[in-house]
């Protein structure tokens, strides 16, 4: 059994997340990763070196019988239910995409309502497009604009240029795929409203990555050897688990987080849930090792 | 006759704008004006004293029979009627609103729609109110949502907070006092649709300014004289003449601006209109000393 710790699952520091497990995987390459820098322009192999974490092994994929990663769930399932461990059958697939909106840029005053072009009216048209797209596709499709950045940003200018981002994630790649249709539709409708021009972008796409049946057989197994309550799950978010399925039999096990809320100071899971999370991986590599 | 040069009308450099007018008009205190600092921390009276435009006479109200300022139009009626000159009649009222949602931050991926505040999508439903309340109201009234800033404003989270603003204008203040609680009703049913919270400030406003009846008379009949094409016209902007009709008779000439655009490289007045505003505002002057 190998302990893995990978450097920068969650990429606050240094994009990409998931470097390490990216590199391992052959995904992402050794340089790209190593000349990764933060605000401040510092690069990932400095500081690996500094704090004596660079190490002489390389990242590189050894054959491995099964990979096991233990996370909290970042969702509501779990606690809703009153449950203790998520039997993850896979990672949803996720679609990212930028759109840039160019309105006409103008005084806020002495413009009439019938001659603005105003790029942030049609964003908003395309933010609440996204929602609609969400709950009228239903399902488990969730999509969301994060970032909207807005030119000139002024009180009394008419927004001449709006850039946006679109995350859409759902278990299915063809509901993804749907759902990307209706975003490209939804920004067509909203550019001849407001007489904007677009630049859409569909710039980074993950299919649904499964995770190995004997794996998940093994994670359930151990859940109820465990005397967890569990449930099959899937995971929303990207995790080193997603990078390791590409080169071997790969599961993971979920334990509730409170409120669904995580990368935040209200983050908790009770520690009961933790115990039977961590008695279930053991087992399940026990299991898995042929014990 | 005196030719008055205002320091800062635009306040591109130093806020707020009208600097020098508000000064001399009792709106704005010398001192906050002298330490009003731009964004490298440069403060006005030291930029005005080094390159030797601080001047020893006194910022302060004199009697005077008449304040007459030519100014661009900004806006799109003039060219778009054929005409040469606008005989400003004042200056419309100005609402500035400044709008904080706060929902709940959460992870892009495993949050289910049902779950979500968003702060972005309540937003959107701002925006979007916004424009409705200037098209369902109608009339004169415009309606701008100018800056908008996103928290965290990173792809893959749900957005916990957004502050936007809300520039309204009319030229009758009922009409924008119907306008603000339209805007308070369209805030109160986002926040209800979406879960979230609103902190709504109506943080500045300016009445209705109307120009001095008789100066506007002699305007028009310099306009007449000058053989220029006119019509009245309202302001949409604040000028320098906002606070000049505080402490005296005020009125205003415009010229055309093609495509309505100002304040960026397009702006632009066909030299003929130019002459026409120029000569009018000539004739008016001599008109109102009573040559």
């Amino acid at each position: 059994m190998t302990l893995a710790i990978f450097t920068n699952e969650e990429g606050a520091r240094f994009q990409p997340a998931m470097i390490a497990s990216g590199v391992m995987a052959g995904k992402i390459a050794l340089e790209d990763a190593y000349n990764a820098r933060d605000k401040d322009g510092i690069r990932l192999v400095d500081e690996l070196e500094r704090i004596g974490y660079l190490g002489a092994e390389p990242c590189v994929p050894r054959p491995f019988r099964a990979y096991l990663e233990l996370h909290i769930e970042q969702g509501p399932l779990l606690e809703e239910e009153g449950l203790s461990v998520g039997v993850v059958d896979g990672i949803v697939a996720i679609s990212w995409s930028r759109l840039t909106l160019h309105g006409v840029q103008d005084h806020a005053g002495p413009t009439p309502m019938r001659i603005r072009h105003d790029a942030l009216v049609a964003a908003a048209e395309v933010i609440t497009g996204a929602r609609t797209i969400a709950t009228e596709l239903g399902g488990d499709l969730v999509t969301t604009v994060g970032n909207l950045v807005v030119h000139p940003n002024i009180v009394n200018a008419i927004p001449g240029r709006v850039t946006l981002s679109i995350d859409m994630r759902d278990p299915r790649d063809e509901t993804l795929d749907v759902a990307r249709r209706c975003l490209d539709a939804v920004v067509k409708a909203a550019c001849e409203r407001e007489g904007v021009r677009a630049e859409l972008e569909h710039y980074w796409r993950v299919p649904y990555t499964p995770f190995a049946p004997d794996v998940v057989a093994a994670v359930e197994r151990a859940a109820k050897a465990a005397g967890a309550r569990y449930r099959h799950i899937l995971s929303g978010a990207g995790h080193d688990a997603q990078y390791m399925a590409a080169i071997g039999p790969t599961g993971m096990i979920f334990v509730p987080s409170r409120g669904g809320r995580s990368h935040c100071e209200e983050e908790f899971t009770p520690m009961d849930d933790i115990e039977h999370g961590a008695t279930a991986l053991f087992l399940a590599v026990v299991d898995l090792a042929g014990g």
